[in-house]
């Protein structure tokens, strides 16, 4: 059983701009599979609740922390992990080398996802660039993607404990039930 | 050869709280092959500049148009082509059955994504009601895992023509090369 965490570190944060983008970016962590998000102090706390309440509702374990020092916190977990950062001028994830590689180990992974500013020491720091193909696009749709690929779409089935609710899923319309 | 065509439907925007959310569904709709958006008519303007100039500097022939009256491009878009509906509540896209069929069908199609708010009347109107699993996430990942699978990874080694810069990749920092 591999007892192996994986974690996300959202940088380059924008206060109001990147508001919901920065909460999507925790949603996708969590429903795609991730342990945990870590957030640079500068978020607003209405995105740390957003998350924490998603996790009431919709179940799970999943931890949300903000860091006051994002950069020596990636420091810090190289002496125990793997850190992966995606972004667009890495190695195209579409060449399976590098994820072969990362899925091979048993280290546990924290992925770095910014915006469009990202301090450079990131990408000597990271074991591995990865870029969600080579064009801009969304941080929130390279994470999604990352953890699709990296769980090869198990994620999408899993389950999470102590939801007050779940979905039926459903051709048409909307079918909610309560569990507790 | 498949002339087939894929666009996507953005509704829901909510003005100022959306913006980048929804500027990042276009980006991720033409990063990830689509040939277009629509857009509902209150989406800010400067949405839609930030998605064209993202296509003059990087290349593709990719198109953004606002509608007048979305749902009802829906109803007629159903004449000629498909509609697929990405929803938390719909059938979960990890059973592959939906995403043959839709695969193998060589009608157009209409990917529509929503926020938290869509009107019910688009459950009905979709041929497929398609879930990126039952869990609250972003129609920006939803987006992207979806045209991720109907492509087959491929969209991410697409090359775009008449891009101006391309990004060579690199295992650290960035490289641009200026094309023309």
């Amino acid at each position: 059983m591999n007892l192996r965490r994986i974690y996300v570190l959202r940088i380059g944060h924008r206060p109001v701009r990147d508001h919901r983008v920065t909460t999507h970016v925790g949603l996708v962590a969590r429903a795609f599979g991730a342990d945990g998000l870590f957030l640079e102090e500068k978020v607003e706390d209405s995105v740390v609740q957003t998350i924490r309440k998603v996790c009431y509702t919709w179940g799970g374990d999943f931890k949300v922390e903000k860091l006051k020092d994002p950069i020596n916190f990636v420091r810090e977990w190289k002496n125990k992990g793997i850190v992966v950062h995606l972004t667009m001028y890495g190695l195209n994830i579409a060449d399976e080398s590098m994820l072969n590689l990362i899925k091979s180990s048993e280290r546990d992974i924290l992925v770095v996802v910014g915006g469009e500013k990202v301090p450079r020491i990131l990408y000597d720091l990271a074991d591995y660039n990865i870029a969600i193909g080579n064009q801009p696009h969304s941080e929130v749709a390279a994470l999604a993607i990352f953890l699709d690929r990296f769980f090869d779409g198990r994620e999408l089935l899993r389950n999470f404990p102590g939801a007050r609710v779940r979905i039926i899923p459903s051709s048409r319309g909307k079918k909610i039930q309560r569990v507790m």
